[in-house]
């Protein structure tokens, strides 16, 4: 992928693998305006804290983005914060920009010290390296046990101005996003040439992840080093966007690009064979649906009746009731990719089941829960649980 | 095991599988006191629902229980209340006692109509079958994904009287009971020959559950069958258990015989190689910590690193940090199988790690967390999540 104003550059730093490229670099050609959010995890990585102080407040431009994978720098302590205001003074330098116009990003395991050596004879490198072409690289270089690349973009036109939108995203496991402003271990960059207030932008951003990475789950555990940044260069020259001038276009297609992202997150889910949309219906409230829908797409046992095709619905049911609300059995009603195969709370029979069957034997479809208490509803998109995902976590360090 | 003054009996009914014992029966010679905690699951199957019924206000004195395994009796409404009710005509019947005195307790698949018919035609054999050498076959009959019986015996003397208690348990999967009074799938069946007042009996089974099956989680789903029920039918004659008189000493075994059993649930667990005690302490409330220990025995990712043998201690930090409480993550404290593995929120270093590992590589260790924070402790007994559980799952009912 390509935006105008925006460099990449990758190299293999040897963080923790040789052979692979680990460390990346976006330059702005000018200031971007720049919006963020953050894991809400209470353990929370070095650049995370550090990126909440940058963020504080909001409205700042920045010229750069380093990131590495192999290693989280979390539960490292003042040394994980030092390392962080190294790695912006030591891009800071070789960019002749002010460190404090360098954003971090680190995705990988958790407490090991940040071999700071090694990604001080990279910085060189990295920076020579930097090119328009080159963001593809950056997107491979932040994967961790992902299989493939993320990236989308999204070209729109407001006030006769041509608009790129341009996002890269990893993350395959850890994937419980808890997003909020400024304070997923999914990392996604979203670079746009567009011209917009940078306290706006946090906005759109804030509202955007919650409808995109946080309604994702794949293992259900939520990561110290969730980080979505996203740079406006403002190289597109279109009139700022603002309230009423632009930002639904705008909006509508920062939302998109994300959802796009999460999910190919979720395809790429650590093992994952299939992707579900649980939805939940006739709710009392979306914090309800909301819930439900997280309880049984985090379920082991609704896990692994997805991979074994298996509609099996007393467990979506089972789960559902343990997810801390009230709910009457009678009312409820379930249909997988289509087939209505629960009324009533009880089993419609054997050829909904059959047919139920042939559905979840694919890739992807959708579970619907409706609870017929009233009339809110929510979906969370997951992955099935399967021995791949075993094998990956249970060997992930050695 | 025996006990004075109850016979057990099993048959093979057929009721999923062929050539298994599937229906037990448990008769106590005379009335005996009965108390019940049921699951607190919003989605109950049909026995719970009955047994919730018999058991509101507390006080009776039954005569038998019947279980089933292979059909959970769930999801399956009024057709399923009406099957309850016929199991409790059929046996009294053939026993020659009030219905109401007889119990059902089921465990299987989820949403399938109980054979009534195959259930009809086993009972006339399953009551001659009655002995006082028959309960281990009881413990038998209620497995479903077990691997082994799950049985315990403590005898104690309550004022010169030797007394039994006696208990038997099933369980593998679906494990995270919430059991209430009378309101885990778990069953347990807990026999004794005191004599002890039912209201009493109630406090303390609810206690004791509290303290035992409620403390155990496997995959961290819980179901919509789980049901403990106590029968004391009195026999040994002692002066009846109350408040100072015999209770501290009934209690103690009590609860010792029931953290016997849900012990044996948790090395049973589906798949399961390991079990983990995950005590947090240093917390601000017994909730606080309760919650924080079940995030960390549920997570994926823990119960991985737990398979693969691996001190991956930032999976358990990011656990806890999900969690839902304010934590200080530079208070924190880890320590495996004895083992100080991390101080302040980092690390202690590689050899500290080497030697965690040794330890993971037993198959019984405890994890415990200091959030520093307060005095608050508590425990919770999980199981590691490996290959065999995916296997088991993924095609449960085929």
């Amino acid at each position: 992928m390509r935006i105008n104003g925006f460099l990449g550059s990758a190299v293999d730093a040897g963080i923790k693998y040789k052979g692979r490229l680990d460390l990346g670099l976006i330059l702005s050609v000018r200031p971007a305006a720049a919006a963020a959010v953050f894991t809400q995890n209470e353990i929370k990585a070095a650049p995370v804290i550090a990126g909440i102080r940058r963020m504080t407040g909001g409205g700042p431009y920045v010229r750069a983005i380093l990131v590495n994978s192999g290693n989280a720098n979390a539960c490292t302590g003042d040394r994980g914060l030092a390392d962080v205001e190294d790695e912006k003074l030591l891009v800071g330098r070789a960019l002749g920009i002010d460190p404090d116009d360098v954003l971090v990003s680190s995705t990988g395991v958790i407490g090991r010290p940040m071999p700071m050596d090694r990604i001080r004879d990279a910085i060189p490198g990295l920076v020579k390296g930097l090119g328009e072409d080159r963001l593809d690289f950056v997107a491979q270089a932040i994967l961790t046990t992902d299989k493939v690349k993320k990236t989308a973009v999204r070209d729109i036109e407001i006030n006769g101005v041509n608009i790129r939108i341009a996002g890269m995203a990893k993350g395959a496991g850890m994937i419980a996003p808890m997003l909020g402003p400024p304070q997923a271990t999914m990392l996604a960059f979203i670079l746009t040439d567009a011209q917009i207030d940078p306290r706006f932008a946090q906005d759109l951003l804030s509202d955007a992840a919650r409808q995109s990475f946080n309604r994702i789950l794949i293992d259900g555990d939520t990561s110290t080093n969730d980080t979505v940044f996203l740079l406006a260069n403002g190289v597109a020259g279109n009139p700022i966007i603002e309230k009423g001038c632009g930002d639904a276009v705008f909006y509508a297609a920062l939302k998109d690009l994300m959802q796009d992202l999460a999910g190919q997150i979720v395809a790429d889910g650590e093992g994952a064979t299939k992707v579900v949309t649980v939805t939940v219906q006739g709710a009392r409230s979306i914090d309800e649906a909301d819930a439900i829908a997280r309880t049984i797409a985090a379920s082991p046992l609704v896990k692994t009746a997805f991979f074994g095709n298996d509609p099996n619905w007393g467990r979506i049911l089972a789960a559902a009731g343990r997810a801390g609300f009230r709910l009457d059995q009678d009312r409820i009603g379930l249909a997988i990719g289509g087939v209505e195969i629960v009324r009533a709370g009880q089993g419609i029979g054997d050829n909904a089941e059959i047919k139920a069957k042939e559905v979840m034997s694919g890739k992807k479809y959708e579970v619907v829960l409706d609870l017929g208490l009233g009339e809110a509803t929510t979906s969370i998109l997951t992955s099935d649980l399967t021995m791949d995902y075993i094998r990956i976590n249970a060997d992930y360090r050695t």
